[in-house]
């Protein structure tokens, strides 16, 4: 479908015509991405993507887990199974079998993301279906074997000025190392996110605290000793740009042990024999102890909580995780957070950022903690909610109580490198036309709306994330 | 009130505009009503209706609840005592107290459906209040003793393609039987709704098994018994036409028990002295139970869940149930479906309807469980979200992570027969309207839009309830 | 900011001239303020406001509670501390670090009532700023010097018919004898607010109750005789205009324990040693025991249910209560009110107000309550969500099950004297622009939607609070 230049304004002619020159003062601001998923890898090799299939359906659990939910099997969009079954592996079939399905996707914010991408990168502004699949698959894969679509063209092009990746703590950071001796002068740094060191749940849990303990050089056989093996790590990420953490866990919960009961749980889940809540209690101790690190390191602390991984046992048995099975729960905050905050909320110079797949806690929990504790801010709408209604809901449900200026800017928080400006061009269309809608009733100076417009495309992300 | 052609169809010019032609593409689409409370009797023996009152006000918990809470007295309405105490007999009488009160709708579906069904079935277009409670209750009276009011002349009028009634298990569906011999083309079908046979809280839990058990001639004695005659009763529902089971439960809550288990809780419930926890432990097992069923014989699965009944002590012994005291409670589906799902999710041969009372799980449970499961799909917003803003929430909530196609259209849910046509066209309007807020917005096209808009006034309850 | 005539109505020209005119007929009618927290004194000694500061900025939690979360310091706001270190003592330097971070209230309620009250009390029509903050103090300073800016000529100025203060029932209630003694022709009635005598766990709840045994003369030594004591303190409380007791309670729980148990509860929160599940327990018991003192004298009750209280206990330890860190918290009703409605919710001349932090609750619980029950009212969004998204909100997730005329009109909920005029006019117009939309969406005829607006900003507080 072609791209109008009104799409997500408001359909009022006063309140879009305001929409617009908001947006107008946004449209060309650099991109900031503080929290991504891109593969460092592609930036420092510089390589052409494979094929359509490969960069647009296989890689994106937003698109396969539709068609999975209307009969489509996942091994024919090519799906890599954990035990080498084979799949479909003609990217062609493939993408006929995505094409004749995009209907499916009507409504969604995927259409929008494709919709953008087709017609923007590569010139295709016809609503993609079975009659056309062939059309639009070769001007992708033609398109993607020229130099302007090699990763780093393509975030020159998009006007990247940041992007964020997101990284194990026993990851070398190899590519990164490779980018920064390159010369090349995009900016892309890692982000420490280290669920699996940190998690007791997570697959290979002691296998990999036992990594932890080789990359950084520390002893992990004590509590002590593994806090002293992320310090480290902390500071080796640091070293090449990084200035956040992130961790994702099922709930929010945080707790402040005793150091000897924490140090006691600590052999325990070390042990490999940790219960659901000896796991549970663990992930809590080290949202406070990681809290404790970016107090005196900096790093920005990236929260995200509500998340139930692997809902469908056939499925992660057969591919893993990110098969598109993960839903989100109810999820508290007030009672979770509050040994953290007890001895963090009030310090001015920390800055934790809160995502939530539980809208609800948007107006009742999460806007009147960050409307009042110095340390905290509020994430933009994550996953499913990152998507206009999402968007719009965030905004009437938060601004309130909290402001603009505890909220952080917007996250693409992708792997999906073509749909980056797509997903920050959405961002800011809603953003102005929440904006646009308080000019309109008078709750707001258009000058000042175009101070928070620039602020929220630009301003806050860069602040916030100390980028 | 007089019946505006633009009714519920979006301010703005341009988005009216749109949403009127999306409208007029849909507004003569036949009526398929795949989920309904209207008595078969009706359309076997097709008597008259007896008076104003009695059709629009005493059947109607939406109706006597509201003048409840105003302090009208029930009996005052008509509604009949358990114990035989008279109540008001005169419906005139009710009437006119109904009419005295019709302001307190202002603002709620009711006062829409009745609006609607005022104006396009009597010719009544003022709005009804104190002062022409008498000319209504004349108009109406007259008309009902008229042909063309007889309950198979009003399906036709409607438009109704085919419309399902509410049975349980013992029901001889002697009516479903009559209509079937009587010649006439109408479709009406009959629905497995088996929760008094299922919920061992239900009024005479016990007798209705082993009533079960005549009726279908299984030995009810044993659990292997007593599922095979729900089968055979399917069965029966089948040979009328039935093409889907319903199951109302207090919570959602499924359960997949060792047979050597299900068997001992069976026996407990049988016996007449169920805890609470087995009640709620066999109707977790009876939804997997029936899901099990419907993979076999295709018969589609609904689960309403989370009402809590008769909320109101003294209401529920006077009055019995559907006194209008039923109160939504929150509702889990993510843990409460895991044990079904994990044995009929990936099934795409199987389809499970989910509905709820409580509007939080839209976008948090829901929307991405079935946006991901083969097998679910989505019901219409139920009970008190069967309005303009319910409806409204609903799309906004679900159709960013579920899409389209991952719902069911419309369910009109009533037993109020007049009303049938002003709930359909409530939902095709409202859906027009959303669809023309997409359109206008530029996130779909127009073409695009008039598709889904009769999917959802017409294909997708036919497809999905397979009629 | 300059007050735009269309504020907070709809933008769509022909709505929003459907909405003015529902304006026209409700701006000038006078204020009704059934559950306020001025202070009587104020009214009783009629002294000029210190400066602007201790007007605007130092009472008002909303305001410093957005400043501490982006750093600012309490005492720097002048805030008083416990213990009586000093704080800020000079007003204009607390208005200059308040007006240099006026952008941080850009889309808040407080900015409306702020723009609202500079704009119409002051005559001050920019946008507060750093560059103007002296002469914004000034202009203020020099006004509340003049003898139309003291309090009762507030009041008038205001055209408010009545005004309910918050008053303890071990208050004297010097200052409403003293207003009544005066011959001011301005009605301030006290309320019944008895949580310190209520909750074992309120700051020196057991001293607190001997107080009420003194004041009252009642021997609270027994439960009967503390429910004596309250019964006599209402009885001074109506002598003296109140119409309503008032109810702030961490969650919504209610009782109704057998007598001998309610009597060994009480001697033992009356010892001082109840456990958390006891303090639960009487309050909850405590919430029937008002009700049923409420059937017999006729107060109306009000229940605010769902505010963790002092989450911060950094902040509690140095300023105590009302610091900015109250947060709200997941709240059930129709569990919790059950015991209670059992009791009495079949009642109809007994009125309960209910209120929530959970706005999840409005359309699952609140809406079917107050839609059925005869005792039950919803109060209007409360606190956080005295907010325009707040309001339409409210409307559009109750309206459709509960109606109007279960809803009790607007609470100003302020301790800030010349923001209530603000509060009012965002009330009335926020209600206008809901019915303006149902009016252009013809499911209302306009004549009915005055009616209804001019109930909303007077009538159905007037009539529910019995004033």
């Amino acid at each position: 479908m072609p791209l109008h230049p009104d799409r997500l304004l408001p359909p009022d002619p006063a309140v879009r015509a305001i929409a617009r020159r908001l947006h107008d003062g946004v449209a060309a601001l650099p991109i900031v991405s503080p929290h991504g998923h891109t593969d460092p890898r592609w930036f420092a090799e510089n390589r052409a993507f494979d094929n359509p299939a490969a960069l647009i359906v296989v890689p994106d659990h937003y698109v396969f887990r539709m068609l999975y939910s209307q009969g489509a099997r996942l091994e024919d969009l090519g799906i890599p199974t954990l035990d080498g079954t084979p799949v479909e592996s003609d990217p062609r079939a493939i993408w006929r079998r995505f094409a004749a399905h995009y209907h499916l996707f009507r409504g969604t914010p995927t259409r929008y993301w494709l919709d953008h991408t087709f017609a923007e990168l590569f010139g295709l502004n016809e609503t993609l279906a079975a009659g056309n699949a062939d059309a639009f698959y070769d001007a992708i894969a033609a398109a993607l074997a020229r130099p302007e679509f090699l990763p780093r063209a393509l975030i020159e092009r998009f006007n990247v000025e940041v992007i964020a990746t997101t990284d194990s703590p026993i990851d070398d950071l190899r590519y990164h190392t490779a980018i920064r001796a390159s010369g090349w002068k995009g900016r892309v740094v890692p982000t420490y996110r280290p669920d699996s060191v940190v998690d007791p749940e997570f697959e290979g849990f002691v296998a990999n605290v036992a990594r932890l303990g080789e990359v950084s050089g520390a002893d992990v056989g004590s509590f002590a000793g593994y806090l002293e093996a992320h310090r480290k790590r902390r500071a080796f990420f640091r070293s090449l740009g990084a200035t956040a953490t992130d961790h994702g866990h099922p709930t929010a919960r945080t707790a402040d042990l005793p150091r000897a009961d924490a140090e006691a749980l600590y052999r325990r889940v070390i042990a490999g024999n940790a219960s659901p809540a000896d796991a549970e209690m663990f992930r809590a101790q080290m949202l406070t102890e990681m809290a404790a690190m970016s107090a005196d390191d900096g790093l920005v602390m990236q929260i995200h909580a509500g998340a139930i991984r692997n809902h469908n046992p056939m499925l992660f048995a057969r591919f893993g995780r990110n098969a598109g099975a993960d839903i989100p729960a109810r999820t508290d905050y007030v009672s979770a957070l509050k040994p953290l905050l007890d001895r963090f909320g009030n310090d001015a110079d920390l800055t934790i950022v809160l995502f939530t797949l539980d809208e609800t806690t948007y107006a009742r929990e999460l806007a009147p903690l960050a409307g009042h504790y110095p340390a905290l801010r509020l994430g933009p709408p994550w996953w499913f909610y990152d998507s206009p209604h999402g968007m719009h809901r965030f905004r009437e449900a938060v601004t309130e109580t909290a402001g603009f200026y505890n909220t952080v800017g917007f996250n693409d928080d992708t792997r999906a490198l073509p749909s980056i400006p797509a997903r920050h061009d959405m961002a800011r269309r809603m953003d102005c036309a929440y904006l646009a809608t308080l000019v309109a009733t008078y709750r707001l100076g258009e000058d000042e709306a175009h101070e928070v417009a620039r602020d929220l495309a630009y301003g806050l992300a860069k602040r916030a994330y100390r980028l």
